[in-house]
């Protein structure tokens, strides 16, 4: 038996493997032929050690340089995109077309020549000046980050070339990637191109470096050791919450992006005037992807009244003759099962699904659940447990009063929508229930689904906890989306020729700055 | 025996108190007459009820009145400078000139007036406008703000007049102040002004709400509680480490700014130039107000020579010659002498001082203790154990590789300092050993110390961890101190009429505004 090698300290390397894993072929249910270590802790230490030295060298590196690396490794991703996405659909599942090549890879190599354009500007350095105090701070990087990827999106949030491996590098920071362990066959792919992409840059060994499995008590060491500086992690709650507590106990910055049930309320108003087309528009962006996606709608919110049986009693039937998609995996399919079941028992009616598809254990039958207002808000909290999958949640609320309830019920989340109708009737309800949705949510939607996340300078993929661990940040959107990986960095009364390039009086490469108080690209 | 009231939802109102405390003048050691209460959970419980309806009503007020308020609160407490000044004097032992009445009272308000000004011009909300997608993202405010206050600025970080306190409000969040029980009555008094501005503001009842005690568990519970939205905690370690895990435990974000040793490194040209007039800065920068500041060098590294040792026997005696400054308090008397005993255990040397000054519980003596390099790397986190007081200690390190090792071994401090000599002889070691540094302060200096915070938009009063919880933030320094208590807003497709002030198409406030990449002030 053959097993992979893992990236360390710029080369790829037998791991002193625990053990060893294969992936699965959701379609088929066949195990994929290539073996991938489980490291040990050895591994970990290696590329602790690699990243700091890095880091150190990374610092000399003129951004120039990190820009042409990202624009390199997203040439070379699209060079290969044959064989990448082939490798994906294997291990996933997830279409070849269009989603995979068509929409997530365009996707990643977008986002990551912005995430060069963003690293080439510099913008995101913030830099404030103060030329009466002699006081001059930037954001600068923080150093090596650990990258945990999720298994939704192997390419466009994957550990070695999504947003958060990608935000990491245009700021100036080693990266260790943590592959997700349902898709490592793409995510060494991807490494390949990244690592080849870096040394052609002439970056320093161990910029880019990938372990694609390790005990959970070592990711915890991992995320307490101080050679690391910074965490991301895509993924369950549960596994999240678990490195977040390693790292708090530790002081260590961790970005989370754990579920969330994005609410959509429907005000009566809208529903009149459009119920059918809502619940086509509903239906579609649930069962989008089988539901796998971290903006899913898994509530629905609405009032009482004929229009809302009428809604449902539509959603319903369309779960029902809609497709049951894919899932990820077996233990995907049993999350789903086990999360129907815990919503059922916190008090919701099955109205359709609520079974695994027979014979096939990486399918489950799309689900609607109904709970009314009053009961939810007998039980919250389980009533936003999360279904990741093809499931939803209809909350039927007896007037706005309990609407306004539910809205101040919710956990933070990353999407709340609102939809009302054309003709001012909703108004007054969207004015006394939006603010209560704001405070619940990253991103506030009027009159359109949540799963499509744009990315834009704009946009917030980001919520209060526990959707995300910081409301104040974004995982997805240049220049904002760097932030996380950064530290304020202030130079008091430094010598003029020992400051950074970007706080000098000279601005040659017109950088957006604010000294005293106002923006400019000038020089001082 | 009567008890002061505590404040909440508007109201001064007698606390269902579990039992009451007295301020001491610590230059006397008496107590003071006045009796505070410690709350019970009801107060707490009360006061978190209010400052969410606070929040609520708070998002309708137009910032020029939160503005407005800021402003009038300044103009209020510098009506009675007098009488605040006086009592905190007698509360805390710290000289009437110049520093209370002249150097921190005008601070406060000069600060206060920053961040109306913050307020009103609506900045720090950083709108970004992505015409092309529709999306429109600003921070807005996050929620009601509980700010624990600390013992050494009773006014310009006081719970309720302080940096944490009026960065909260300027963001639009109302704020449950915890006074420090060391001084409840400066506290009292502020809070007396603050409560009269708001009513003359017409600001919701409950935006400012004062608590002076609670139990440590009820503390905890408060951090915990859903309706509280964040926290701000300066003060000691111990402290704040608890009331962070407890606020961790439920993804609350806080603020914390704990010790910091605030490292200064003098490398041996700029000790051959002026290693006796440092050596006098070096000692008036720790003796400052008792050695009693945030910022105070609690350690100086240096390399051995002979004008190392010159350096040192000065600064001794010139420790030993000064008067031993009052301390805050007994407890805090006791803190010193226990850390100073740890340095000690730690493989420390005391040179001067190292006891409590006979017959006097609130002074302790002049203390430098000192240290090899390779002594400090063999037990280097004891030997950062912050003594909050009038001590330091002084490393020697061997040669220029040692100090590296040293300052790589540091945690995270608030600032760190770097004299060099004039001549250029030690700039090689500047860019050998500046980056280390760097990476582990929020602050960097070169040829000035610490002890001076500048209040200025530049300015970074922040750290990696332990110094402060959150290495991207500054607790000084308009209006960037503000986002600590933001959320980022994101609007997609939300209807023009919808979308706050900030992100419309019209832009009549001037407002500096991200639109398709450009700073601009223009409407769209």
């Amino acid at each position: 038996m053959s097993i992979q090698k893992v990236l360390i300290a710029g080369a790829w390397r037998a791991s002193d493997a625990l053990g060893t894993f294969q992936a699965k072929n959701p379609v088929s249910g066949e195990l994929l032929e290539e073996h991938y270590p489980t490291s040990n802790w050895a591994d970990c230490e290696a590329a602790l050690d690699s990243a700091r030295q890095a880091f150190k060298e990374l610092q000399q590196v003129d951004r120039e340089v990190l820009a042409g690396f990202l624009h390199d490794y997203a040439n070379r991703i699209e060079a290969q995109t044959d064989k990448i996405v082939s490798l994906a659909n294997l291990e996933t599942g997830l279409p070849l077309e269009p989603r995979l090549a068509s929409i997530e890879l365009p996707r990643t190599t977008n986002q990551m020549r912005q995430a060069a354009e963003a690293c080439r500007a510099g913008h995101w350095t913030h830099p404030i000046i103060d030329t009466a105090a002699g006081i001059r701070t930037q954001f600068g990087p923080i150093g090596p980050v650990c990258v945990f990827g999720p298994n939704n999106f192997p390419l466009a949030y994957g550990s070695i070339s999504g947003g958060d491996f990608i935000a990491a590098i245009a700021s100036g920071n080693p990266v260790i990637a943590k592959a997700h362990p349902l898709h490592p066959g793409t995510t060494r792919l991807l490494a390949e191109e990244a690592q080849s992409a870096a040394v052609a840059a002439g970056l320093p060994a161990g910029t880019v470096q990938l372990l694609y499995n390790m005990p959970l008590e070592d990711g915890e060491k991992l995320a307490q050791d101080p050679r690391l500086a910074a965490i991301a992690f895509t993924g369950s709650r549960k596994g999240g919450l678990k490195l977040k507590a390693a790292a708090d106990a530790v002081g260590k910055p961790i970005f989370l992006e754990l579920g969330s049930i994005n609410p959509v309320l429907v005000l009566p108003g809208a529903l009149a005037e459009k119920g059918p087309a809502l619940s086509e528009e509903f239906t579609a962006s649930c069962l989008l992807a089988t539901g796998q996606f971290c903006t899913s709608p898994g509530m629905l919110l609405l009032q009482a009244d004929a229009h809302a049986e009428a809604f449902v009693d539509k959603t319903v039937s369309a779960f029902a003759a809609a497709p049951n998609g894919l899932l990820f995996s077996e233990a995907g399919c049993q999350g789903l099962a086990h999360a129907v079941k815990h919503l059922s028992q916190a008090g919701a009616q099955v109205l359709t699904g609520g079974t695994p598809v027979t014979d096939d254990e990486r399918r489950y039958t799309n689900t609607v659940l109904r709970v009314s207002g009053a009961e939810f808000l007998a039980n919250s909290l389980a009533l936003q447990s999360e279904a990741f999958g093809n499931a939803t949640l209809i909350v039927v609320a007896s007037d706005q009063a309990e609407t306004l309830k539910v809205l101040d019920a919710l956990e933070g989340n990353l999407t709340g929508c609102i939809y009302s109708a054309s003709d001012g009737s909703d108004d007054d309800a969207y004015d006394a229930l939006a603010p209560a949705l704001r405070q619940r949510v990253g991103r506030l939607l009027n009159d359109k689904m949540p799963t499509g996340v744009a990315v834009s300078p704009a946009m917030n993929h980001g919520g209060p906890f526990p959707a995300t661990a910081q409301a104040g940040f974004s995982a997805v959107g240049m220049p904002g989306a760097l932030l996380r990986f950064a530290m304020l960095q202030c130079y008091d009364n430094v010598r003029p020729d020992r400051l950074p390039a970007g706080l000098r009086d000279e601005n040659p490469r017109a950088l957006w700055r604010q000294i005293d108080g106002q923006w400019t690209k000038d020089s001082l």
